[in-house]
């Protein structure tokens, strides 16, 4: 066992999985009073590595689908994460020895902690993003080759489906029109794997000590900035220091899309930049230059506290810094670029990581 | 075994499900030419009756759902028939001994015939409707308190679902989204019963058969009309004869919707009824009176043949006969009527019986 998630590291996790999100994933504010009231329920859930986890056994990542917008007022009741593994081993015929975010990113890296502690399984220091996007098939697990099926969803009335499709963007079809009859988000798992389909590099490592790294820095930076110390925790860039001007936000078809502007303060006063959104920033641009797109992540911080804002939370008048990093580098392979690079989200420019354009722009 | 389902019963059947179909259930010409190739392919299928079948073994009801506007050019692959039968064995544990026809109207009293050729089952003679009814929990295994659950649906490309739900409600919203992210078709099996639940009243018995007579009525109509030899052999009520002079027809959200209109001719000549519809039609109007409405079976016959004109191709000028005759008895019982009535599709009239309506008419 790497470490006992106790009540000081899930808060840590949940600012750090807040910035990992880059603006998707959930409310992890939520996430983390559920998964706080789940430890005192059931006590603090063990954080392990592949090697303390039988070969032939499975990993269940699983996480919320669904419109971040809708989750915040639509919660889980909790009995969601007993069924998933419950279907998943009746499909499968093995034992799911530990649960994993599918993605890091938002409540959506809290959740899974807090159905670990109801069914007293550990959670794998991993997940399948190293941040959040927002389909199904955007998760290291389909670069690897990984089957999506068969996945497992149920919403918190007690309704579940289980689904064998014959491709990555057929679970994506299915799940989310399930997830818009069932109110616009509901909780799921896909991908499942092996753990020694993990080992062999299937999940993206480490990124539940990552995010509660990141939450500890921000929370720690005394004396200096927070956005500095978050900055340089992360090795990020600055993209722009204003106020909200305005937000073009609309629930459809089981996502939140629409755009932000952040018109600039300060040093930055005159300058105007633009975030557009599909549940996560998926880009950032300066009258038509790119600042930054996806798969590097794109955060909007409260300036003051550096603590993330989630794309349901942005509202007009927010005093914001705006920052971009790294993804993890399997996204930035062909078949990753391919898969959640600008034109996987119908941009048509090609992807440039954070650091050159950054290095252009000064 | 009550007989062997040749080519001059599958011929008489489809004829026969046409006119039980009330325009749905989709185009028996197609379900007959399916059927016709999986006979020769396969050999001709049993028709049985429950008490040749295993208490304790399934019956899996099955057909395709969807809007039979897109089922005429979306049509299956033949592999879905075997998909059913084993993820339903696959969640349940149990064996399935023969299929059953959802509903018996339209070609998907023809597509379980077709499926059970290819897997050398036996076909029971009865189905779940003794008509067809647009959505999935219009069955009578749903009177009888059977669970919808497990469901499994699946398409031509291969993608499966299995679906565990709260009520039959929640089948039809998921199982209809599923169908619409499909292409607006697909196959189904849902409401699956041991065959001692069958003996104890939850289907509707003897309904193959019934296609079969009502089919060899309207054939060997010998010298006489056709349309009169089918009346007489369903008891049934001429509502009106003339011309289509209007349809309205939409394909939205997994169903087909809109109505017809037609004017009188001949005796009828200065009249003007209208049809309205959801996948079946569900209620005959003139001026502002009730003809008839569900679920008494409303079928659009043409006037010379009496071949019934299934939804999908209704078009103007045809010369057609409305007729509408008594559904089963066990529609007419207070939660038939609360599940298949008027109301229950958004009408706010209560229901009277085809006969009593066309006693105050004369």
């Amino acid at each position: 066992m790497k470490m006992l998630l106790g009540s000081g590291e899930l808060r840590a996790m949940a600012r750090g999985c807040a910035i990992l999100g880059a603006g998707g994933g959930g409310d992890p504010h939520l996430g983390l009073l559920q998964v706080l009231q789940a430890s005192a329920d059931y006590g603090p859930v063990p954080l392990v590595d592949l090697d303390e986890l039988p070969d032939d056994s499975l990993i269940m990542p699983c996480g919320g689908i669904g419109a971040p917008t809708v989750s915040i007022e639509k919660i889980e009741n909790r009995d969601e994460g007993g069924r998933l593994p419950y279907y998943l081993e009746g499909a499968t015929g093995r034992t799911v020895s530990a649960l994993m975010c599918s993605e890091i990113g938002g409540a959506n890296g809290l959740l899974p902690v807090c159905w670990a502690a109801q069914m007293g399984l550990p959670v794998l220091d991993g997940d399948g993003m190293g941040r959040a996007f927002p389909e199904v098939p955007m998760v290291a697990m389909h670069l690897a080759g990984i089957s999506p099926s068969p996945a497992v969803m149920t919403d918190e009335r007690g309704n579940v489906m289980v689904f064998r499709t014959i491709t990555g963007d057929w679970m994506e079809r299915l799940e989310r029109a399930a997830a818009v009859e069932f109110g616009g988000s509901a909780s799921a798992t896909e991908y499942t794997l092996s753990v020694a389909q993990a080992r062999a590099g299937a999940i993206v490592p480490n990124t539940v000590s990552l995010a509660i790294r990141v939450g500890r820095a921000v929370a720690e930076a005394e004396g200096g900035s927070p956005v500095d110390a978050l900055l340089a925790e992360v090795g990020g860039y600055r993209l722009i220091s204003g106020k909200i001007s305005d937000v073009e936000r609309r629930t459809t078809s089981g996502f939140v899309r629409g755009s932000v502007l952040v018109e600039g303060l300060g040093d930055d006063a005159g300058r105007l930049a633009r975030l557009e959104l599909q549940n996560e920033n998926l880009i950032a641009l300066e009258r038509g230059r790119v600042l930054a797109s996806v798969p590097d992540l794109i955060c909007v911080l409260d300036s003051e506290t550096a603590d993330a804002i989630v794309t349901e939370r942005v509202r007009y008048g927010q005093r914001v810094t705006v920052i971009a990093f790294a993804c993890d580098p399997i996204w930035r392979t062909d078949k990753g670029i391919a898969t959640v690079g600008p034109r996987a989200f119908g941009y048509d420019f090609d992807y440039q990581p954070v650091e050159d354009l950054a290095g252009a722009a000064t």
